[in-house]
């Protein structure tokens, strides 16, 4: 199971996009909320009982002085993969440096800036290094991603990109 | 008293200027080493003793990913002050946004980059809220860095540019 | 009583958090404009009068070359506190190193970009540092931001995000 | 077994230390350079066959416009970490933002500016999810990290910082 | 003629200028979607057999963690201008450093962030190197352009800056 | 009589604001386009003839890779005010360091980005260094700024900031 | 008579190139210590009598939160000119931007990091609008900066690049 | 024949790099000092007779404000490359914007900070589109440039990253 946290219920809606990839992917998960600044202590106790509740991989979104994905990473060793969320001021370049720039000893695997689907994509692919089906689920979402590019790429070749931008609407 | 705290002893030689500051104002302190990624626990105790044991503000040094200020702020209600420690790659942004980029209902007073010096300075300002001695003691101080200034300049118009580069050995 | 100033009633939007905290938390202040660069001589006015006045901590916003709360800082040892206001071409940037880069000598605690409700917990932090009650309605404060969370938390634990997302009409 | 290939062999003296941390973790691991520019078919076959030939993991760390990670990652579907490797001008960061702002769909789990010591303990994480003796040396390194850190906050409370600072050599 | 190739079909409303401006100055164009991280196969093809194709050069557009310009150029000998895509949370930063900070022995000519429009002027510049008639298009194409900035000026100095802006409803 | 330059009429919302303030002061000015780029030759006439034309002070404004001022300096003694105006994409940074950053020997008087007001107050600031009336004037318009903050401080004292905010409609 | 100043003497080997050009120009000035924040009252007192005493432009030096600049422009209309001096964490961002980005209503003439020489020869610029002989001498310089340019240019074409590296000792 | 010109002999010892590549691939060039601000007269005669003079491609390099390679575009239609000199200051970041960010209409086509070598490949791969002979020559280097990565390759993968190490004196 994956464990799905953020620190807010702002970063919801983009938090969200990682829950959708793993039910795609068929691959079970539970979501929380788990502020590292206002619940301290759920955090230590979240963090400290991954591992044995069978959470294998935590994915932590959170946003500016980003500490969540961080402080969880130095409270259990299974693999911790940070969201950092676009933030009104700074476009979410604080909440990638304070997640990225982990110090020696504690990493966390860190993803683009809102791009949780990512991070539920990175979460499918450590578990299929022990799971077969999951990773044939993942080839497979692959071919998918490839055969939806070739038949854009098909239809703009067609129909030419004054006709491909009147369907896009813009 | 004040605590002061680093997330590793190689940021003490920017960490001991608050030290010498708060030992020339007659302040007492006490210094030591908590890491937020590696001994999370031992910044939980910190944190959550310090306001009973006496500590008045904490000052607490980071670099990188510097989780430090805020986990510390978010565990007690006394002031704390966060000290971005340089950064070898990103030369200490990574620090200053991770400290001062604080989410609403937690914050940390942040000072400028490896000023620990003037972390000391505003741990004497805040301790000078309810203390006349120190008070006084910062006032005499202020007046001292004046006075320093206004002799630079004094000899500066005195002697010379030219002169007063050799002085200074450029 | 706290001091709130700011460089132009532009700021006001965002300074007003800081007097809606202090409200909230029982605190006396007092609110006014002063333009560092426009009103030079009723900032040095305000700076040099305000430990007299009874004014123990100043929260002090500005936004770009924002010069206010150093200035400030620099004509009184009371504790300052710099609230950066975000810009409209540089998001903030400009104001939040122009706050926080102080020399050594002179401090400004400096709190997250356009984080006025922070400025204001911060000084009331710094009061309750010799006030028992401030201190006890801090605690009482924070004691509601954890329950906060974890009441969403619950929620988004029972419902689902889909449902949660729903109900915030995302 | 882990993978670790880098852009050029000026990158060995940071990707070693995913090398030195692995051997330290009793992980195997295989070491060589793949160009993405330079050599691409041959990165097309490393990554092509990297899952078959049983590696597990790949640490990939490259610099300046940093393609290998993603272009490896876009390659397989087995776990990739990126190491941003710093540039003598823009210092990594230029690294950092091509390897992590990954589209949509093709994951790189990044880590610090020239962190490769912690791509090595991401890969031994993400190798603990499925195999019970790598999580317990990792646990192991986790406590021996802590010990170090009581060690000398325990010096440091003994001696002081003006003789830890001599004991330093600074 | 001209190849025109993006990550994305998002991108097209920006990569749409290269082809309105080639299409102005008469030079051949083809255009497709390729995409680095979900085609890689694909990408390799076209890059490797664009010169047997009659291609001259090639124009790469991509956005966030830019692999396109970089990768064909790694794989072909003839021009390959690579335009930086606008990316919501960074702006486009990251896809600039990302495509324009190349090894050494691969370049990708770089334009400004969204200027397809420069990149499709700056591949009718390299055909003129060889081709008269498309180097008189071009200077036609200057010739206007000066004539364009000449006739605004006129208007803006005898109707005044008020009136002009009334005409640009402002 | 001072020149106001621009690179295209797009600048012209924000260039306006120079010749607002210019003839708030009554300053003669003219006020024309004058592309770098696209009209180079233009460019050096209007540059080369400044001076003897009896201009006393030119004000340039210009976007992105910002050449104008930098030219406009290259080809006369007499004083050059850039105006970085603000860009889609990078927000003016660009323009603010291709204008700032002149190498030694060729300086340009650069105002904040957009700021196009302050750089007509700068304009008649050089005039007043010899133009007395000129200098009494913008005592004048000094001494009605400080008059506007004086009277919205009292307003805001008077009617508390609840109610402030309410008249400016926010 | 130009007025020079700095913040620190620490600045003075940058603030020194201010006055070589002066007076290599010939143009009088003086030269002394003022700190916005540790001498708030010595910056008023000099910025409020700079014009009456003779001095017709000030260049003001300082780093990091470099509030000198705007805060004596803000106290004189004489024009002042802005020197950004590098520090050591940021390089002389945090400078530039702090000196730079004043509001609207007091501007302040900003040139590249650490070019104090052509914050010199601004201020000869702004003295020639109404001294022919400064004027002309300024045109002189630059003859001299352009006849150094094309000596070199014929010493690099004619004895190669190879020879010219050799006599540059690189 | 390509032009190779830079603002300054200071930025000899980048821009020799282009000149080494292009006689490696025994393609002609001529090289000098043209200075946009220095020298704009001979700017301009540059470029506009570089066309007739034979000159098939310009590579033009500059630091800081680097206004050469873009008014060296507006004066030809022939490709102009793009070299940011590295900065003491900000690493180039400035040279790289002023280069990078020209309007519509005036393309630079821009490699990475200080790489001259990529200018003088880029140069070389537009002459090949032309000439068959270069072509082949390019295709020559790219094979030797994978030869030498594959040579390491070897040699790290047989003797291993410690013993390689210490071949290299790290």
């Amino acid at each position: 199971m994956i464990g799905i946290i953020m620190g807010s219920d702002s970063d919801l809606p983009v938090m969200k996009q990682a829950a959708d990839i793993l039910e795609q992917l068929n691959i079970s998960y539970e979501m929380t909320i788990v502020s590292a600044h206002r619940t301290p202590e759920r955090m230590y106790d979240y963090a400290k009982n991954a591992e044995k509740r069978g959470i294998k991989v935590i994915i932590a979104g959170a946003g500016g002085a980003a500490h969540l994905p961080g402080m969880v990473a130095s409270l259990t060793t299974i693999p911790v993969i940070g969201v950092p969320v676009k933030t009104s001021s700074l476009n979410g370049i604080d909440s990638l440096l304070s997640i990225v720039q982990m110090p020696a000893g504690i990493p966390v695997a860190t993803v683009a800036i809102n791009n949780a689907k990512n991070a539920g994509l990175l979460a499918a692919s450590i578990i299929s290094t022990f799971d077969k089906e999951v990773a044939n689920r993942l080839k497979e979402y692959r071919k998918n991603l490839k055969e939806m590019v070739l038949q854009k790429a098909e239809t703009l070749e067609n129909i030419g990109y004054k006709e491909y931008l009147k369907e896009m609407n813009i």
